[in-house]
């Protein structure tokens, strides 16, 4: 994998001062749009730009199933993974009420739903749900790499159409798998990095904490090989999702990273490359209380902090409009210069 | 003032079970949207209703001059308060821009800009700026009480036109008499009160600290007297601005304030009747420092902390978007008995 994704640097100080510049012309004082400013610096290096534009928005929702929700860490039976795919389609989810609002096109892809693929979703399904890891691995090797390569497929498709993307999932359990992708990766125990998901009780998140621990130990998932993570701990979503992400990132179209979960794929990316940071744009700190952990190993500051726990991009929906916004001010707004023209 | 303002009370059990269980069917994890969901049950609540509406939406930007200028509290010169009221008109400046972005009517009030009102402001104007209240009171308190009135009859038409409201401000200088209203109502020293304000040096800002300490032993304003408290240290538009909160919650009208000046308003209008706060939703953290203390005071959190410091409304305006976007959520999501007949 880590040979065939080639991230390109987007450091330019002379881009950076000249952005800088820009604001600090603008009709108030230099630096008081705090960190919409620093968003679109950011968005202006990864797109190599002095004005970059945002016309078209998407919203990929990366859906799977998950065998480990044999083991009763979720509040929620997986039958509703199919049931919110139909509710997505149907445009009833909240993510299709923020895309709507904001005037972001949803795109929905199964990458594991354990159902038939639905008309009008993108078909990536590796297989019917992963196998339960606290048995056995997620999937193999091969599956996972498989996941990872429609992810970057993905990405390319959506390069081709949009200026910018966010990403979210559905899948009832998969806060699990990102617990332990969180324990491998920011080497920390179960016990810190399990909550309660959906809206698990006490006992569930006790559960939740012990499969972990127990898969960790049988499978010993190394964080120096990211796609044998995957296969031992990892979801269908989560690992398209981190392909989706290095795809972007070669591509330098930027991705707004929902929650929790997408948060443990963008994890996964930065092992596989962690210049995939350069394009991620991390919409929310979760109300899932490890999330804190994965931002501050990431070293990001998200824009949001609503103690919103949904996933489906709803928060990266929120992102993109902010980042949306912060290109408006950018590039609307009058400069000095023109008020004393007044 | 205080016996005039009558501010209906919000509670009601009933209507806030009934509001949450309309969340908790929607076809999401119960309290998933966080602060999104509490937003509509206080919008709710203060409405009275199940299902409020927002359809016409207005940023009131009250502008004015003052005279603690003089005093060197300031990073721009006192001019620019004219200018920007012209960059309003013309729609060069960041709220203009925040504005059309969020379809939201900009509505520009002149409390007391030391220039000719201009055509398309409303006029609330007082006088050509505050006295210098370093050395003199800044108004008397008949210019205190009629800058209040002001607000509250500009509430009263926005009652009748709008379903929400921003409320933000310009005025060179205005850090400075916030401060100092920060004081008086929160009992803090000027120097935990004072900040940079829109870009002073320190030497600047301790000029700042040692002004507002002059004006608070000439003037020795008492906080249960909170309009001889704006009439020692206040602002022009910064009394309007609490005169149209205390107007806007007795309509029961819901106003989403905006940043440190902001406050200071709302401060000023709680202590004459600390009901108002029902009306009022609180946008932002600024990266005015002592903000975090005003806030914790009217012990609210507030939606965003993005380090913006601009003032002009620009805060509110996007906090409005958001309570819009929890409002079309809550009414437009699908509910889990749909779900199932899907």
């Amino acid at each position: 994998m880590k040979t065939r994704v080639r991230i390109p640097s987007v450091e330019n100080p002379e881009l950076a001062a000249q952005v800088r510049r820009r604001w600090d012309n603008l009709t108030k004082p230099p630096g008081s749009l705090g960190l919409l400013e620093d968003q679109v610096v950011r968005l202006a290096l990864l797109r190599g730009e002095l004005l970059p534009r945002i016309e078209s928005k998407a919203m990929y929702v990366f859906c799977a199933d998950h065998g480990v929700t044999a083991e009763g860490v979720s509040a929620y039976p997986s039958e509703i993974t199919a049931q919110m795919v139909r509710n997505f389609l149907r445009g009833g989810a909240a993510i299709n009420v923020l895309c709507r609002h904001y005037g972001i096109q949803p795109v929905i892809v199964d990458c594991g739903v354990n159902s038939p693929c639905e008309a009008g979703v993108i078909d990536c399904k590796i297989a019917c749900g992963t196998a339960n890891f606290a048995q056995e691995p997620a999937m193999s090797r091969e599956q996972a790499e498989r996941a990872l390569e429609n992810g970057m497929a993905l990405a390319e498709e959506a390069f081709a159409r949009y200026n910018i993307v966010g990403v979210g999932e559905m899948g009832i359990g998969n806060t699990t798998p990102a617990s332990a992708l969180l324990c491998v990766f920011c080497g920390v125990e179960p016990a810190a990095a399990a909550g309660r998901g959906a809206g698990l009780d006490d006992q569930g998140v006790a559960r939740k904490i012990a499969v972990i621990g127990r898969a960790l130990a049988l499978h010993s998932p190394q964080p120096d090989d990211p796609a044998g993570v995957l296969a031992s701990v990892g979801g269908f979503e989560i690992a398209t999702m981190a392909g989706f992400m290095l795809g972007a990132a070669a591509r330098r179209l930027p991705v707004v990273v929902d929650g929790f979960i997408a948060s443990a794929a963008a994890l996964t990316a930065a092992a596989f490359a962690p210049e995939v940071k350069n394009a991620l744009f991390f919409a929310h700190c979760s109300a899932e209380q490890a999330h804190r952990i994965m931002l501050a190993k990431l070293g990001v500051r998200p824009l949001l902090d609503l103690d919103m726990r949904l996933g489906e991009g709803s928060a990266a929906a929120i992102g993109i409009s902010l980042i949306e916004c912060a290109l408006k001010l950018y590039r609307d707004m009058a400069s000095f210069p023109d008020l004393a023209l007044i």
